[in-house]
């Protein structure tokens, strides 16, 4: 019989049941973990941030009444000064304050919001341009430039600003001056006469457009982030075209391939990750969020291969993503340095999103895991735990050069994991009308609507620092849905019980979720144990970097040495094959944590002798290998630091 | 009882002797390795370095009657476009060429010689300066970038031509347009008032003043060599005032700190090599000199703590220095990456300039172990067997991204290869009155005077291959000396045995150097026997790098696996702790070779699956390594390389 009924599962389909984000602003951290993060990031990271800006004169370029400053930040080879996208940045801390606004209002922060918003609001042309690089300094070049220039980048940023700030505090002014800038693109850019084809090469409108899209309905939001992601790597390539109406050789650009900003071939041709890994995920976030609304199989068969090859061949054992420094992103398959890791920030936590969006279509583990690895390691890792320093790289090994700052040249990434950790919890839970899924684990309270009647869910835990997981369910009245779990593929041994009944895991679980479907009353109480054993990892043999060497993993948590608890660098340490660990909370190591440790071996250096070469192996002596979770690194003193640790073969 | 009569041992003393160099000319190699280079060189990439100096527009700087050309090469940030120094780099292909002129004249070569001294000589300006930039395009700024322009650096390598290619042919022309050139700076720079306090950044002029000395036997060259060694680093610095005189602001310097010139204190207060390594070891050369010819205890100490400083801290298993591409130079101490090592094949051979001046001064092993080992690895490696590609970089390890090019953008390296190897009869003895030192081995004859009376001097081996040496001397009368043998570090088991008598080495051995002082007779032959079984060499613990890893030598050559014999990239293997190694000589190999094979192990990655990090290690398989000799690589197939593999702990 010839099947033309749509295959319901594949979820690619039309009928496929898509999951929704559910707002942050209904999740409530309780405790431990991320709710001290979050402490943080409102107490600390937010005003902290705003005082940077206004010492590194990034609120400067607002004062549009006043005649060019000079430049904060100097024309690089690129052409590029980092001022052309200052607008980023506040952009982006908006967003962040926002994001803990929605949870309790501040004036303090809201005024200093509400100043920026009225200089935007001077600034922007009367055809609703919105950039202050060119308003100020080159207003006859705007829009010549869009493989360079980042000025839809910046304008994104603003977007989801004002749609942030607009949901915490209903004010409409920065939505409305945004609304202006977007019609303003949509009268420039498109495939009709007289237009533009032209597109930004650092992806961001793109998702930002479809952010908007959900707020507003429009459909013109939603054709316009679909006309640029159509758009992209179309030959003859728009770069080339506007570089010569620039009198520039397009063969003169300095990052050689288009490969750069994923804009070599049509997104739906692309079958490996290339180029620069924020452009990448941010694209690719976008484009799931397309995939999404309008259902399109093509979009999502193309970023079924480029997940599968980022997983199968790019990514640190941190969640990391992009090792290479030259391009800010991806080099060959396997090549994953350490100690040159540049796996920035900014790329870790757009790997979030995008994960977290494919989770949204297709309900599946492999997606929502690296969204826990990033947010437990190669994301958080970004921030110190003092609220206030910084890495923009997240290396994997150090010889202590790696210091943590306080401001950088290009300081896209402290915003950035601002507004992530303010907004995570609206990673936790998505839902259908008839379903909730659980993406991650924490102390936490949820207000969740399915299909118009509230659940509210209670997490008790101490996750991650322990896998016992309790699960209330608050409801007005029973209600038949589902509830998908994740069981994490960390985790060889999860076991559930409803009500103090076990559940066959295998029976339920799909694509690495628990599915617990049946008419769920007020009081209901899901246990799930998640056993955290320390495992060790090792690395395809051809990630060369790590062969022979182990990675110490304990729940969703990538541990690493630190010669700050050695007191020599771990360079110098052998784990036998067999040692056994430890695990113990240390109470005052950094807010808490747990710490691991092992008995070891260190080769000797004291007998060595002078020489750099011999023919006998350096002695080696026992020692205690002490491991902390990797986020947590180089916040005490200067010192080395590895990951992938050398094991005894 | 108060010693007061001067240490005879002591390097030094001026009483001390001095073990003169033998001119190259003197020592042909009758067969064998460095005869197969000799010849290549000769044949080969002398004529094809002409070729490529005329295609990349080196040479029509030289048309002094024509307006500039367009530039050949852009500046830089720093400042500096390689074409500033384009003198140097035909400077030393006519040094190089001239080498080989010295065994067999050749009118073709000499007449493309003779034409670029036509034209030097045309585009001298009347006071002496000599250099086609700043005289065709800048003369009003000549003299005032000695940090960055390479202006005497360029002359340098100008007066190093010129006195090889007068030694030659006894054609003065070049040498007469230099002297003009030395005297011009002699009025220029000293500490005399209305000169200036300048130096070069970087050193190079140095030693080639002292190269003239030696010629000339004129004062005022030794002692413009000395003022410029003399007033390198002292402060307030030249540069520093140079800067402002340009209306720049010193602290704009684009590498921060002098150290990168070892222009950041005075050299006799410098205790740890630092900077940019070629400027470096052709400074310690020059200061070496210096120390032969006026007997400065001062500069002696100073080499000697920056000696033992290197050798400790920052050498490479091959003899490379200099492991950053960032400033072409030195980092921390113990910093020595495999795979992103620069190792700078002018860096090696200036270290072999450096040391093989040292046991000038102080026979010791030290110095001429060092000579050896980079003629046969870290300098070797950058010239192909073709001759006509060349590294810059020497890395120790690759994934087959590294392939030899046919001309650099900044081809220092080749011609300063092929003048190493033209000139490397130059390193294999040196002499005082009464004693003769070999430093290296090979299949050569030697025509040395003592005191004025002739030394033949016959090597028959087949060295590096084998370790069997018969030294036959060929004398007209019977003479009272000391031949000094130098016993490689790398050979516990030496013999020697004189006219088949065995010598007990533990007698005779100083420093390195087998001493055998007798009344030798014509005819008289010494057999020494320098066992060469592969060997197994670690390095320091702190060479994270490296650790938990081996090199393989065999003799004075650094083996390395190449994933071209492997058939699979060398970093999927390990080295069984015990397995033992067999020798064998490949006929057909690139001129022929001992290779290395062993019973190794290697990941096997067809079971691994798709995912990259797992529980479970990558199964081992039985494999074959075979190792060829370090500088051999690359002239086959694209494909990975290792020096330090992974070995079983």
């Amino acid at each position: 019989m010839k099947q033309d009924s749509p295959d319901m599962d594949a979820p690619f389909s039309r009928q496929a049941k898509r999951f929704q984000p559910i707002d942050h602003a209904h999740v409530h951290f309780t405790e431990g973990f991320w709710k001290s993060w979050q402490d943080i990031v409102r107490d600390i990271t937010i005003p902290t941030q705003y005082k940077r800006l206004e010492e590194e004169k990034f609120l400067e370029v607002l004062d549009f009444k006043s005649p060019p400053a000079p430049l904060a930040r100097p024309i690089q080879p690129s052409g590029l000064s980092m001022q052309h996208f200052f607008d980023s940045d506040f952009g982006k801390w908006i967003e962040a304050a926002s994001y803990m606004l929605k949870y309790q209002r501040n004036p303090d922060i809201e005024a200093k919001i509400d100043d920026i918003v009225a200089k935007l609001s001077e600034g922007q042309m009367p055809d609703g341009y919105l950039n202050s690089w060119f308003i100020r300094r080159e207003p006859e070049k705007r829009w010549t430039n869009l493989r360079d220039l980042h000025e839809m980048y910046s304008m994104g940023h603003l977007l989801e600003g004002a749609i942030a700030y607009f949901e915490a505090t209903d004010k409409r002014a920065f939505l409305d001056i945004m609304l202006k800038a977007v019609d303003h693109i949509i009268t420039q850019f498109g495939t009709e006469d007289g237009k533009l084809k032209g597109y930004d090469a650092h992806a961001e409108v793109e998702l930002a457009l479809m952010k908007l899209y959900r707020l507003t309905g429009e459909d013109r939001h939603l054709q316009l982030a679909r006309y640029f992601v159509d758009e992209r790597g179309q030959m003859p390539s728009y770069f080339d075209e506007e570089a010569r109406k620039r009198g520039e050789n397009p063969d003169d650009y300095v990052y050689k391939t288009y490969a750069y900003s994923q804009a070599h071939k049509p997104v739906r041709a692309q079958e490996e990750v290339e180029g620069h890994a924020v452009r990448a995920t941010y694209l690719f976030s976008a484009m799931a969020d397309l995939a999404f609304e309008t259902k399109d199989p093509t979009l999502w068969i193309a970023l079924e291969k480029l997940f599968a090859h980022m997983t199968s061949k790019l990514l640190y054992v941190t969640g990391g993503i992009g090792s290479s420094g030259d391009n800010e992103g991806f080099t060959r398959d396997f090549d994953l340095p350490n100690e040159t890791a540049y796996a920035e920030t900014c790329a870790a936590i757009a790997l979030g999103f995008w994960v977290s969006r494919m989770a949204q279509i297709d309900l599946d583990s492999r997606y929502t895991d690296i969204l826990e690895l990033i947010a437990y390691n190669g994301a958080l890792s970004g921030i110190a735990r003092d609220g206030e320093h910084y890495f923009y790289e997240n290396v994997l090994e150090s010889h202590g050069q790696h210091r943590r700052w306080k401001w950088h040249y290009c300081p896209c990434c402290p915003t950035n994991i601002a507004r992530f950790i303010a907004s995570l919890g609206g990673y936790v839970y998505s839902s259908t009308d008839d379903a909730v899924a659980v993406h991650l684990y924490a102390a936490s309270k949820a207000d969740i609507m399915l299909s118009e009647r509230p659940v509210r869910i209670t997490q008790k835990t101490a996750y991650p620092w322990d896998g016992d997981i309790r699960l209330s369910l608050d409801l007005d009245e029973s209600l038949d849905f589902t509830v998908h779990l994740r069981i994490p593929g960390w985790c060889d041994k999860a076991s559930i019980e409803v009500n103090g009944e076990a559940i066959n895991l295998s029976d339920v679980t799909i694509k690495g979720y628990a599915n617990l479907t049946r008419r769920w009353q007020r009081g209901d109480e899901i246990r799930l144990i998640l056993p955290m054993p320390t495992v060790r990892l090792y690395a395809h043999p051809d990630v060369s970097e790590d062969f022979g060497r182990v990675a110490i993993k304990r729940g969703p948590l990538v541990y690493c040495a630190e010669e700050a608890d050695l007191g020599f660098p771990p360079q110098r340490l052998r784990l036998p094959a067999e040692a056994a660990f430890k695990a113990s909370f240390a109470e005052d190591l950094l807010g808490g944590a747990i710490v691991l440790t092992c008995d070891a071996l260190a080769a000797d250096e004291t007998n060595w002798g002078n020489g750099l070469y011999s023919k006998s192996k350096a002695r080696m002596m026992e020692t205690t290998l002490t491991a902390i979770p990797y986020h947590l690194w180089a916040n005490r003193q200067k010192g080395g630091m590895m990951v992938w640790l050398q094991e005894e073969a």
